[in-house]
């Protein structure tokens, strides 16, 4: 009989994936690692029993966290990528034309175990001399550095454990300091099916230090859930509405897979029973 | 120890719902029915081990299902449902000032019981003077009847059992000839996260009968697979793209809780992985 792997939802909901075959277990400083194989998606990364990316729909999760803020951005220099350990966001993120990328991740196992078995995440992306990978505490990258940035991604698991700082107020003031003017940070802020009250929080929080906070949707078949959320905050005005000519503009050649011009307009019209839930005006 | 329902999607892979309470279980001429109680999607109709419909989340396929041929269509008057024995898709198309909407559903049981413990998917549908239900074989009422519709509609479970007929091209080509001129029709076509050849049969098979196909997407987090597909065939040109003005103002009112002009036009904006794993030019 083979083991199956679940993912909890809310209370009484959970996906659930066949083991094929498990490629690595192992216990970092901060969390159970494994690596699995499954007939659906294949490559499995798995932390603390959460899914965090897979091999078949990762691509989802990391382009619309690392391109929808570097396309609202008029014309990003430095990002800035918290968490994000696999390396799929820096490698979305490095995919335009920024002098810099800098990543800082609180858990070197989770890097190492995705290099050795999940290597197309990441691609080439740790070894583009514009990238700069720090094994740190991000919350205390984030209250003790001094470099500007223009887009800061927040790529954090559910917020327990060492992710708990970067939903909070603090951990976004310390970010919008290290903001240069029309800089923009993103992050992601969970289901608007179960977890209403972290995209509040973080909307709240954020809109705290940042005057323009907006929430955008995917699809993510493997977060319990599905439907998710990330949250904008910038410096100045709505950043949220570059024209598809100009997001058109900007793809052209980026060999996106689930982003396209039509699909960032679409993905900040709330569905009016989420807009509800959020108690944010439609 | 409480009991899980499992609805699998692909070979490894399904989501799981602990079962507060079982309101109902029965089984019918065509299959197993139960009505389950779940602390996150509120009561389910669950069919054959495959959840149909939850309070939670129903409305966002019906609307899908019923909104998009018929704001497709310039003036529906007249339209036809087979399946959709929850009566939540009847509910729907009734929102539009049609003459007639007829629905075709093969188990009187699936009625009557979503009707006595989720009468709030159908609402007062079924006593719309507007409405008629026949209780027969949707397949051979296509081939036998002759009177005329706008827009069909096939609420399917997947295509196994008395389903299976309802994706041939004959079924199509008996439902071409029950519509009006500028008619449409417009079937659920499963997941293109692993039913990419469902979706390719019906595109195929719809093609051989009417010349215009389109497929668009939905996001239900109840279906495994979740990114769900829809195929429309209109007998006429292009009908995927009445004005964002013209949804807002047929919409007005209806109180949908998912679809907005911005989501309808977003649905037929294909992201590029789901294309090509289709076919379909982007």
């Amino acid at each position: 009989m083979s083991e199956w792997l679940t993912d909890a939802g809310g209370p009484g909901f959970a996906h659930t994936y066949r083991v094929e075959e498990e490629l690595y277990r192992g216990r970092s400083d901060f969390q159970e690692i494994r690596v699995i194989r499954n007939a659906d998606f294949g490559r499995m990364l798995v932390l603390d029993d959460a899914v965090q990316t897979t091999q078949r729909d990762e691509f989802i999760y990391h382009e619309m966290l690392a391109h929808v803020p570097l396309l609202a951005h008029p014309a990003p220099q430095r990002a800035l990528i918290i968490g994000g350990g696999d390396g799929g966001l820096l490698e979305e993120a490095l995919k335009h034309p920024l002098e810099a990328a800098v990543m800082v991740e609180i858990d070197r196992q989770v890097v190492d175990v995705t290099l050795r078995f999940l290597p197309e995440i990441a691609g080439s992306a740790f070894d583009d001399p514009r990238a700069r990978l720090i094994i740190a505490d991000g919350i205390r990258f984030m209250r003790e550095a001094s470099d500007p940035f223009d887009v800061i991604l927040v790529d954090s698991t559910d917020p327990k454990g060492p992710a708990v700082g970067l939903f909070s107020e603090a951990f976004y003031a310390d970010a919008r300091r290290r903001l240069r003017p029309g800089g923009l940070i993103a992050v992601q802020s969970g289901s608007p099916l179960y977890q209403q009250d972290l995209i509040r929080l973080v909307r709240t929080n954020m809109g705290k230090v940042l005057p323009h906070i907006s929430t955008y949707l995917a699809t993510v078949p493997t977060y319990p859930g599905v439907i998710w959320s990330f949250t904008m905050g910038a410096t100045g005005g709505d950043p949220t509405r570059p024209s598809e000519e100009d997001v058109a503009r900007r793809t052209a050649g980026l060999d996106l897979q689930y982003l396209t011009p039509a699909v960032f307009r679409g993905a900040f019209a709330l569905p009016p029973f989420i807009a509800r839930d959020l108690g944010i005006a439609g």
